[in-house]
């Protein structure tokens, strides 16, 4: 996806978070923010959305030399996460439709996100996510494919968002799954110190991308990631990062699982911001 | 006011919403996004708010030959505002405070803004205005300060906006009253075209401030705007641009009424965004 005038301010919003969230000294922030906007201004649209994240971070990094802000926040979720896992784990095992129930709880656990301008209550949300349906809805497609597809690649995003995660691969319980994770911190992503820490592991095989890009970007992965990527039956994308690398591939049978966090997302997918879907690939309809 | 981090992509947005409203054709958007940014690297953080307002505005004025951008959306609100003149009027006048009521719908009024990242909807605003109260209500001070005010100056804000503002000084019905709008256009801003459209230039003295400032700024101001500010018993003070100005003068007595269309100017109130106040400057707790 290209980066569109409305993702500009969005982006410094990231930063700014950081900020308000005490975690880059008062003395080195507008330092950050005027390198952001200068280099924002030299090279904003010749880049997607992921890739100017990792650029902004990357400054936050240098200039603070600290290569992972977003820690203690990232072992919060995973901790919070997991204290709701027992309860979830169980409404699911005892739903009449497992993997509707697992999918939904999933992709609701999008919620939890730190790059991207929304505010949420996950508490609140995973509450009442019965109530919440999907506004696009390939979920028959998907459980199909996935009966079908020898090996399946699933592209994870937050920290958190993987215990939901975690009971979605424990419901659809297949032989033969990779989990990505990043390849270093990035934002509140997940890196396999998460995917090991919330049991992932233990159920399928966890591999991480090579990168620091809050999405794929191929010309960063490692060959590893790549051939993992090629040999796969079927990629499952979770959250906005990865939708928008790979929202213009049209040569793999893929499936994005995520909310929509701004109103570009949204509209591309026909839905509002704050829906949840399921979309394969095949139904997006293109810039 | 100082410029926060949160005023950037706020006052990018106003940019991008120019955009978005046709007013800048796609040639000439992506020039605008890349000098308003490398302006705000250099810039941010040495002014106030309506300060950058006024240069990011310049830029638009400057790359599209076009001074009055919003010309026609301005012409819109004032005919669709005084479309409700008179049924708002005789509302107010059969109040038993009419006062208080043409006060609230004076603030209420401030909804309209393209300078600030709120939507709005004015029409449901005004039908269901009689159950919004201010959020802090200096109103009683007010009505006694004009009482004993032997001249007072009316600092105007939006098109629109200014209908009612028109019914509020009917309802006053001060005998010297100045009401001052900007000398030149900027955002929807009211310049004299837009107070003798609405009919207040029948009411008052209508003045400007001798610039396209979108608030006032005493190095910019005409002579004659600043004898007036100087000689008035009492400044009434419409929306933010205006408060982010003159927040911080102690020497004069100044009554602010406004929506608080961002958390930055809510916190500092003390308010939640989208409520309304009508506030004396003695009250409000500084940086």
């Amino acid at each position: 996806m290209k980066t569109y005038y409305e993702c500009i301010p969005c982006l410094l919003q990231s930063i700014i978070r950081l900020f308000k969230n005490g975690l880059v000294s008062k003395k080195k922030q507008e330092i950050i923010i005027k390198k952001a906007l200068r280099d924002l201004s030299k090279n904003a649209f010749n880049y997607s959305p992921p890739n100017i994240a990792q650029k902004m971070y990357k400054i936050v990094k240098n200039k603070t030399g600290n290569k992972d802000p977003y820690k203690d926040i990232k072992y919060k979720y995973n901790k919070l996460c997991l204290g709701f896992y027992k309860e979830l784990k169980n409404k699911v095992d005892r739903n009449i439709n497992p993997f509707y129930e697992a999918l939904k709880l999933s992709v609701i656990g999008n919620i939890i996100d730190f790059g991207t301008n929304h505010s949420f209550n996950l508490i609140e949300t995973i509450s009442t996510y019965e109530d919440i349906d999907f506004a696009i809805d390939d979920s028959g497609l998907l459980f199909n494919d996935i009966k079908n597809a020898n090996s399946i690649l699933f592209l994870g995003d937050n920290t958190g968002e993987i215990v939901f995660d975690k009971i979605f691969l424990e419901t659809i319980n297949h032989s033969n799954v990779y989990y990505a994770v990043r390849g270093m911190p990035i934002l509140n992503d997940s890196t396999k110190e998460d995917a090991n820490f919330v049991g992932i592991n233990k159920l399928v095989k966890v591999i991480d991308t090579g990168t620091d890009f809050p999405g794929i970007d191929f010309k960063q992965s490692s060959s590893e990631f790549k051939k993992i990527y090629t040999d796969a039956d079927l990629i499952i994308s979770k959250g906005q990062g990865n939708y928008e690398s790979l929202s213009e591939v049209k040569n793999k049978r893929i499936y994005f699982l995520l909310m929509a966090k701004c109103n570009i997302v949204a509209s591309q997918l026909g839905v509002k911001k704050g829906d949840i879907v399921v979309v394969s690939n095949n139904k997006i309809y293109w810039d």
